[in-house]
């Protein structure tokens, strides 16, 4: 018998990717990437700066020109190679990207009449436009049922399902009322593959679930229906249109469809595992275990780790999620992260534009000046905070410059106050018992960027190691997909088969650990005081008042 | 008997221009303008960002190309023009701008031997290298000689002499020990000119002496020896060398000798004015005079009005200065300024080089948003707070960023925040009892801008005037050597005969203004934040101890 593949999806917030995958050793033998089509970058904007759509048609599309396209790499690659050989497919997306679908569970979107309706598509992580509506769901849940965000850090964000779909009846009600329930991104690509939306067959995963619209089993799955109601009594509806059948990464929601096996060149029928976030499936292809936390680092992170589920866990403030079985299987998946990254330094980029200068350019200028060097200190909010603080009328913040501040100077600023933020979650972990030993990272900044690498090293006072893999979410789809094709019999073995670290190793120095030690002091001085109430500054309104104004004035 | 004509030389951060008025009615007949050679744009620059020094070569030699320049002109432009009908010359400059000078008054740097030597050069006003002395000189002033800091707000600047030159003797005792005495750029071009930098016929002017070396006859003069020698010994000995006779702009330091005479074409013997500073100057080109405020915005600002010395005057906190005839003959002088208004838009546009936009482009793009829609606030402070603050070691803050910031948003925002700067120093003015019923603008950005000079309209809700000469300083040297030449019996009667304004006036809008109230409380709370102690924040430490950082680091 041949090797044998499986192939990973992963959705990112501006293309799709295709990975195909060797069981045995994880070594990766075909990729494919696609931009989606619409909007900027894939991104649909609008007026209003919180507005991020995507269209669900660019995820199908996606799909299918990545996996055609990888296996013919495949195919020239390696000499042997056929697609029958490919035994199962794993899918990892962003999110929560939730989009409304119609009575079979196809999105409105798809259908020519919506398809130009911005409401009636998939709402993509970064879309900020529930702000108001879950300062709401936060506030109700506070009063009625506090355990719901006891387990997702204590506030429900404007990013999640159910600020989005609230957002949405309040804002958009034809497109509210069109719907008969709503889909996550991860569960929906899997499901069209597998031919599965109709709502009597489609299984809905753990890990969107349980970060994202508060599924618990402690409490009987989705927030009960006295508790939507009190949001809008359209909700408890929608409650009931929310399957029941939620599962983790070890199952499979079903084979590929003929349709898909056509299009695609795939046997029919191979196994299809229930889709999950990138981070988490990125964490996995990472080797998360407990004691490692894995970050992935792109346009933002998610920075993930697990705790073995017999342990007592305090929860823990101001963590995305806290949800049984959404990494590992097993394990408590703990989630944090930051909610730009790469993103920040890409606005500066390509919307500041300074000097003409691009990232490399930028990185090597940045390089050649010490810690402290250009008296700046940036606070890394410009997409919010989400983790510790989880904000998301947060806004970015520059301070030191002078007539003489140049554009690299204020790069690495910008890449150290994601270090000060990636510190500030590490610490966050710590306080409440999480003890981490090894800091694994992956992600595009992780595999390209030694200049930021060396710097989260120097911030955070510890050895930054890197995955061996440059696409560990795809990666990590891989391997559920092994796992649920029976190539290995469990994740744990399929991570020691399929995993593994760079040689290369970004070590602390002491010398700008130490000034680095004093910048983050500045760091949290600012941070608790554009956003904390816990200082004694009457600061952490300003952020929101600006944002209030430019609302008014926006109209 | 033809017309008669006087010369205003007026000397500013990068040029030097020459400007030929008629002094029947201020028509201005020839102009020239001159880049000073040496350095980045005029600047000599250092490792050190608080370094900016200019070379006094390029005064002279700036002095001699533009009076050529400009006579040549005068007489392409009117036909029976000679050089015979200018009568008298002024002269105004930047300042405080010291420079180091041998036993025959002549500056070091134009010796071989020094001028090479950055501590020889002229310390250009915006040099902040002296700030650990400006602290020391003010806690000492405040223990023994509190009357001192009376007439300067409270606080003596990095900027000014003494700080300069202790800074010198500390730093460079070499320069310091080979200095006979030291003399202001105002006061060093009159001399020059006329051959009377010699000790014996040195005159210094009120206006340079009052304002940077608390120079008043209330305490006999320049600060007494006692006070000066705990600074340094050497210092009693400078004392000694700075020259007794002190005098306001309606006298003559002497006539243009003949050696000028013979380089410019001139007449021998005509008078030169005593010099001032731009700002003073420029003040009486606008038409100062009680009640009216005259803003020079340029690179930065001087703010500037007169009371009647008859008047009783309370100290006014913040401010730079308030000396008897350094403005107007027969009034008290009254200085504010901001230390950076159009050098903060220049820093954007030619450091940060946004998408390659100059300030044309920007301003376009800028004036199309409305007030607040961009969701940003900065605080103008790259180069310091002069004004209400005088504090150097303070630097620019931007808030408010998101991953969609344009740079014609953020270069908004800095225009907004110079306007809520100098709403600041209006209010200033006003809460001492110094009514502001008229503001007059001039300099180039007053007469260039119209986007800037209705945003400053709206934010401080005020009509927006503009000086019908778009070169105020050069025209109120052309007035003060108008008036030692006989031309005019006083300050009073030229400045009717030579001044006037332009039709357009800059009306608030009553919207944006309302708009603006609200941003401006966000400005004075982060204003008072980081630029002060007596709210309940910590956060005046921040930028302080970030250049404490950058300079330990710097080494």
């Amino acid at each position: 018998m041949g090797s044998r593949y499986t192939i990973g999806l992963d959705y990112g917030t501006n293309s799709v990717r295709a990975l195909i995958v060797d069981v045995a050793d994880g070594r990766e033998i075909a990729a494919a990437i696609w931009t989606y089509a619409h909007g900027h970058q894939g991104i649909v904007l609008g007026k209003d700066p919180n507005v991020a759509r995507q269209h669900p048609a660019d995820y199908l599309k996606g799909a299918e020109l990545t996996i055609i396209e990888a296996l013919v790499t495949a195919a020239e690659t390696v000499p042997d190679f056929t697609p029958s050989q490919v035994v199962g497919i794993g899918v990892d997306t962003t999110g929560s990207t939730p989009m409304p679908t119609d009575a079979d569970g196809l999105p409105l979107a798809l259908n020519p009449k919506w398809c130009e309706n911005p409401n009636a598509l998939a709402w993509l992580w970064k879309d900020h436009t529930g702000w108001a509506e879950a300062a709401e769901i936060t506030k109700l849940a506070a009063q009625m049922r506090p355990q719901y965000l006891a387990k997702i850090g204590g506030v429900y964000s404007s990013e999640w399902f159910y600020s989005k779909i609230l957002h949405c009846l309040r804002t958009a009600p034809d497109v509210f009322d069109a719907a008969y329930s709503w889909i996550e991104l991860a569960d929906f690509v899997p499901a069209a593959m597998s031919n599965t939306l109709a709502p009597g067959k489609f299984v809905a995963g753990t890990c969107a679930a349980g970060h994202k619209a508060m599924y618990n089993t402690a409490w009987g799955g989705y927030p009960d229906k006295e508790f939507l109601g009190k949001l809008d009594p359209k909700l408890t509806a929608l409650r009931d249109h929310l399957t029941p059948r939620v599962k983790d990464v070890s199952s499979a929601v079903g084979g590929l469809s003929l349709e898909w096996a056509a299009k695609t060149g795939l046997p029919a029928g191979i196994p299809i595992a229930v889709g999950a976030f990138d981070c988490h499936l990125g964490a996995i292809g990472a080797g998360v275990k407990p004691g490692v936390l894995v970050k992935i680092i792109g346009t933002s992170t998610c920075d993930i780790t697990v705790k073995a589920n017999i342990d007592t866990l305090t929860d823990v403030p101001g963590l995305c999620g806290i949800v049984d079985g959404s990494v590992l299987p097993g394990y408590f998946g703990l989630e944090a992260g930051q909610s730009a990254v790469g993103d920040i330094f890409n606005w500066f980029v390509e919307y500041v534009k300074p000097a003409g200068l691009g990232h490399e350019a930028l990185t090597a200028e940045a390089d050649k000046s010490k810690p402290g060097e250009s008296g700046l200190l940036a606070l890394d909010w410009n997409n919010g905070n989400r983790t510790i603080l989880v904000d998301q009328r947060l806004t970015g913040l520059l301070v030191g410059q002078t007539l003489y501040t140049t554009p690299a100077e204020i790069y690495r600023a910008l890449v150290e106050a994601t270090a000060f933020g990636a510190l500030t979650i590490i610490n966050r972990f710590e306080e409440y018992g999480v003890k981490i030993d090894e800091v694994i990272n992956c992600g595009g900044i992780a595999e390209k960027n030694a200049f930021v690498m060396q710097l989260y090293a120097d911030v955070t006072g510890r050895p930054m190691k890197i995955s061996r893999s440059a696409q560990t979410p795809a990666l990590g789809s891989a391997i559920a997909a092994s796992v649920v094709a029976g190539a290995h019999k469990d994740f744990s073995t399929a991570q020691a088969a399929m995993t593994g670290l760079k040689d290369k190793v970004y070590e602390p120095n002491a010398a700008a650990h130490a000034v680095y030690a004093e910048l983050y002091k500045i760091y949290r001085a600012l941070h608790d005081a554009f956003g904390t109430t816990t200082g004694t500054t009457n600061l952490v309104t300003v952020m929101k008042r600006l944002m209030d104004i430019r609302e008014q004035v926006r109209g």
